[in-house]
């Protein structure tokens, strides 16, 4: 079930005894949104908990001091997750089939898996809405709680960048700025930020970029041995993913990402009128119009094979093969 | 001398027949500034025409119904410029030292050379600037003058993630988000959109990055060759420039473009507490303190020396050699 923004901070003020959830592979408005909402419940003088699993290195400083771990909860509250079957729940006694009491979430594909759901479409990333949320509640945004949000909004807009920027998503990242977050300081680390070995296997994953159907399709791989060759563990590419894209003439930019040997992380990046989540739903994924991912078991030859496969359905369906 | 936001806007609305003028190598906060403050003289029925030596084909259309040339104008007006040797007088009888009778800008570093100053050190372009004078003015901000300013700010600012953002750049975007700008169809055009030829070049250009004492100075050179190989004809590199500041532990990143045999455009962006106004400025350039640029002429081999010895002398003036 739906509910307004009123219905929801009465919620999460009758709450006690939270456990908040986020997706896998956490991003920084994953881990901001759960990060920010914890924050304001303790400040609340509840009881609440975070897990989120394999935080990366830029973003895990925004759980200093927040308490972490399973506990005996009441309530689980998840964000800025769509569907369940992506609920990042391995550090739980929550099992992807748990009753979720409450879900705040931005994305127009959310199955609405919770009892009691509090969805803003129009916002840019989840912390928007949290942002919007809190200050209903009549809660302070402290530096800390505006940090995290700030963290969320700007990495979930390419910092503002993305077609999801809406003049209200700048006006609260002025006002967050105005709460004391060092934005040029959270940019630098976020965007501007990135080891030798990471700087390498760029190098090797761009040189290695191709174009499909006559250039409406590129796909960039980021394979298991360029992360072995250049050395680089981090598992946050989500500059890479913009990049196909970029092309002039790409409607559908494809980076396949292989961590892990045979599992593939694909991201899809699409130009109007390309749908990012038909062609991601058609592996099992999900996401937005222009911003949508799914995961592959197999070789990089299976994998570019199935990419192409359901980028070809899509180009077909828009009319342009 | 220095006026105040009154003071100019006076001066604006007592001038007619006036030629507007930005620097040479013109970016998007130069045209953005010279179209918008021509468009919004037009409004008050003035005589106003803009010339910008080569704007690169992402901003052209920034000119459309703007008029442009030389003619018998009563005022010379400078946007961005800050200093008469860089000013782009090419196209018009106007020479380096002219008589400029006033200069809105935003560089720290204006050499006031102008009859009249406004200078806002805390814009983050001069768009920001022009975008408060028009206010003050009480002009109306049609959409096409809102457009313009929109290019100029969030280029100006890597799309609001440089250090010169501010809390009042964002509100500023956002208000003109509000008057009619598709900033999702902006930013794509000026950072999300490349042709094929570039990606090559950028593919070339940054595989050859090297970086030097000890990971604390990066340079990619950008070189003639790779522009005839690749066949990219765009002059517009400036998101290369910030791509060698972005590995860890480099705190001078210099790019070295050569879009003309034997010329070298170089661009210094550094993190603190390096000075790129001072590298630059040992070259005979100048900018901000965390982006500056200067030329050179002579071959790769001499232009990276001159480079490197600048980036050496500034290392130890702050500790770090």
């Amino acid at each position: 079930m739906k509910i307004t923004i009123d219905a929801v901070s009465d919620l999460l003020k009758s709450m006690d005894d939270v456990l908040i959830l986020a997706h896998e592979n956490p991003d920084g408005d994953a881990v901001g949104s759960a990060c920010a909402l914890c924050r304001a419940m303790l400040k609340l003088g509840k009881n609440a908990k975070v897990s989120i699993e394999r935080v990366s290195n830029k973003l895990s400083y925004l759980l200093t001091d927040v308490p972490t771990g399973d506990f005996d909860y009441k309530y689980v509250v998840a964000v800025d997750t769509a569907d369940n079957n992506i609920l990042g729940v391995s550090n739980t006694s929550v099992t992807k089939n748990s009753k979720i009491n409450l879900c705040i979430d931005h994305h127009f594909s959310n199955v609405l898996y919770a009892e009691k759901t509090y969805l803003d479409e129009k916002a840019a990333g989840a912390c928007e809405a949290i942002f919007d949320i809190l200050k209903c509640m009549n809660i302070e945004i402290d530096k800390d709680i505006a940090e995290c949000l700030y963290v969320g909004i700007s990495t979930d807009t390419g910092c503002f960048r993305f077609g999801n920027t809406t003049s209200k998503t700048l006006r609260t990242a002025a006002e967050l700025i105005d709460l004391g977050v060092n934005n040029a300081k959270v940019n630098r680390l976020q965007f501007e930020t990135k080891s030798k070995e990471y700087a390498k296997l760029e190098q090797m994953a761009i040189s290695s970029m191709n174009t499909y159907f006559s250039g409406k399709c590129a796909v960039l791989p980021i394979t298991y041995d360029m992360f072995i060759k250049s050395g680089a563990d981090d598992s946050d590419t989500s500059a890479l993913a913009s990049l196909p894209r970029q092309i002039e003439g790409v409607l559908i930019g494809v980076t396949m990402k292989e961590k892990v040997k045979g599992t593939f992380r694909i991201s899809v990046r699409t130009n109007p009128p390309a749908d990012a989540s038909a062609v991601a739903g058609m592996l099992g994924g999900g996401g937005h119009r222009l911003a949508a991912g799914c995961s592959f078991e197999g070789s990089l030859n299976d994998a570019l094979k199935a990419v192409l496969k359901c980028a070809e359905s899509e180009l077909k369906e828009i009319g342009e093969l």
